[in-house]
């Protein structure tokens, strides 16, 4: 089996599933429970939570925990909105967000508040100078993602960071769920505020993730209740999740440090490959994230090929698996302005560093024969 | 080791541990993707949606996943406040729920709505009558657990059904987290719109739990995305999470069929066995739930007795771990209007299937020796 689906979700470690079960069994009890055993599962939790702040360059009150990257993204844009409403009610975020994104500024719409969507160009690239643009009195949040789930444009986060960190009313937002452990951020250095992120794109578990929130930013809570993750996010923590979530980024990190330059150079390979395709263009970005290539295929349906190469038990994806379900037309690609012909064909190769050289050549010589194929049909 | 504290989490069953770990390694696609191991997984979460839905007398569509009880608590609540709140702002809820339904409402008034909290008599019950008082012609809400976390009172819900069914306007949620496996409830005769429950209470893992909500309630969701739970809960669904959850709630289901006159008759035993303790006051009802015993020591700081069990490797409570670390008086025994001396004394011996009698005499033996040893010292 080939997967090349790994911006959908990823396949959890061992190690990280060993983890899951050893909490699970031997640290039970509630973090909150005034005894013995509650103190225990404090402890880990708390060694967790240092664990994680260690390499996200953070202190440890600053990171709350959720269960994935959906509801980081609508606890970072909701609770800002809410809590800091009486300041201002705009909001600005970029037209080819991730959905978590984008349906929560809907819903904020619908309660009153007003956003700006900035365009991006062909590439995905949002312009700094554009967001400074649309930035105004009563603007309080600005939202943009590191990398974007469906083309891999990287988004010049630091320099956004700069401009926002100028005015003093005005929170900066970054989902950097497909960024992590590929593209690195730095959270202090740059001035964000909030970063979201998620523990099953990194080989880590579902329903999973973390918000990381600077020290003196407020929030509305999505789950009120007991007094857990810093009054922030309530509920009985998830600590064998939470254990196998620090795991997950531990070794995620120790990757990215020891193996990026094999999964870009494994990245340039398929694209080299990819272009020897008759009629196929790359969407992704010259200088995109290392694991992602978006291609197109006109005059191919994407679903066809994708059953094709499902065939040799290889997986690739329509667009992203949040959206696959409704339609031929990605919405990240109409948003870069690509004519239908593009938008409505494309198909994504997500890599982890999992992927051989192997695999990626018997991926190119499946869709090459999937091409022939269908156009023979 | 006597573990007694099983109202604020309790131990995941190895059969649940193996679900998980079988659907995290064999079926870690995402749902949403369209190749075939992402309709693999997809026909995985339907299986267990219908599980539940049949388990719980419902139909698939009604089951909604969730991260926990606090999340489903909190999404019926906003969920319906946000979404009718054109219909009219009163809320109706008792002065004994659990914290994550308490904040909700508190958080609710912070935006405008308003809440009446019903009071309850010294057994912590709500008279139905107080409830029916208690409701304008703008109450959207009202919202009542089905057994009290603390004390375990168990509240009169298909009457309170039969009443708020009365009215077409008025949507009526049930937290039955405390409840389900212990003391039945039937979702469609009662007329009940909204029921949380929540995985790690019946010995499923902590990070999992559900709502369910009966067709035609639509809900403001609290997390916007993707189109998953019917769109009412977006985010990639946490398959091996629902998978163990499923898996939970079948065997608390069998428990309760095949060994719930065992359940209460230890119960029984243990009361019987506690009020030989000189000064010791049951402070839960005769008719409460088979599986919680709250009891006050007055004079005595619970903290202490609980650690001098600890030392025996017994386990028990100070009144909910949720609010376990803020202060020793007890806000549910306070709402019951009960002295001073016993509100700030309590301690909460819960129970669970997997307890035995033996157990049980140990632990009184032990508390016997814990009075005598802390009063002499």
């Amino acid at each position: 089996m080939i997967y090349l689906d790994n911006s959908a979700t990823t396949k959890p470690l061992p190690e990280v599933l060993e983890s899951f079960m050893k909490s699970a069994e031997s640290f039970y009890a509630n973090p909150s429970s005034v005894h013995q055993l509650g103190s225990d599962a404090e402890r880990l939790l708390t060694k967790s939570r240092t664990l994680v702040a260690d390499l996200m360059e953070l202190e440890a009150s600053e990171v709350l925990f959720t269960s994935g990257g959906t509801e980081a993204n609508n606890l970072a844009i909701k609770g800002i909105a809410l809590k800091h409403q009486n300041r201002g009610k705009h909001l600005i975020t970029t037209t080819i967000e991730h959905p978590s994104v984008l349906e929560a500024f809907h819903s904020l719409e619908s309660l009153g508040f007003e956003v700006t969507y900035v365009n991006v160009d062909e590439a995905g690239h949002v312009d700094p100078d554009e967001i400074d643009k649309a930035i105004r009195k009563d603007t309080i949040l600005v939202s943009v993602m590191s990398v974007n789930n469906e083309i891999g444009t990287v988004q010049p986060i630091e320099e956004i960071g700069r401009l926002t960190n100028k005015y003093p009313k005005l929170f900066f937002h970054v989902d950097h769920v497909q960024g992590l452990g590929k593209v690195p951020i730095h959270i202090k250095d740059w001035s964000i505020d909030l970063v979201s992120i998620s523990g099953h794109k990194i080989h880590g578990l579902k329903g999973t993730g973390a918000l990381f929130v600077r020290k003196n930013v407020s929030l509305f809570p999505l789950l009120h209740g007991g007094r857990q993750e810093q009054e922030k996010r309530a509920g009985t923590e998830n600590l064998p999740g939470i254990v196998a979530l620090a795991k997950a980024i531990r070794l995620i990190k120790q990757k990215e440090k020891d193996h990026l330059q094999e999964l870009k150079a494994l990245q340039g390979d398929l694209k080299q490959q990819l272009r020897q395709i008759d009629g196929l263009v790359i969407n992704s970005p010259e200088n995109g994230a290392p694991h992602i290539v978006n291609i197109s295929l006109p005059g191919f349906k994407p679903e066809v090929l994708i059953h094709k190469l499902a065939e040799n038990e290889i997986y690739i994806s329509t667009k992203s698996a949040c959206s696959s379900k409704q339609s031929d037309v990605s919405a990240v690609l109409e948003a870069c302005k690509l004519e239908a012909e593009r938008s409505t064909s494309s198909l994504r190769i997500s890599l982890s560093y999992q992927n051989t050289k192997a695999e990626i050549d018997q991926f190119v010589q499946a869709l090459k024969s999937a091409v022939v194929h269908v156009t023979h049909q």
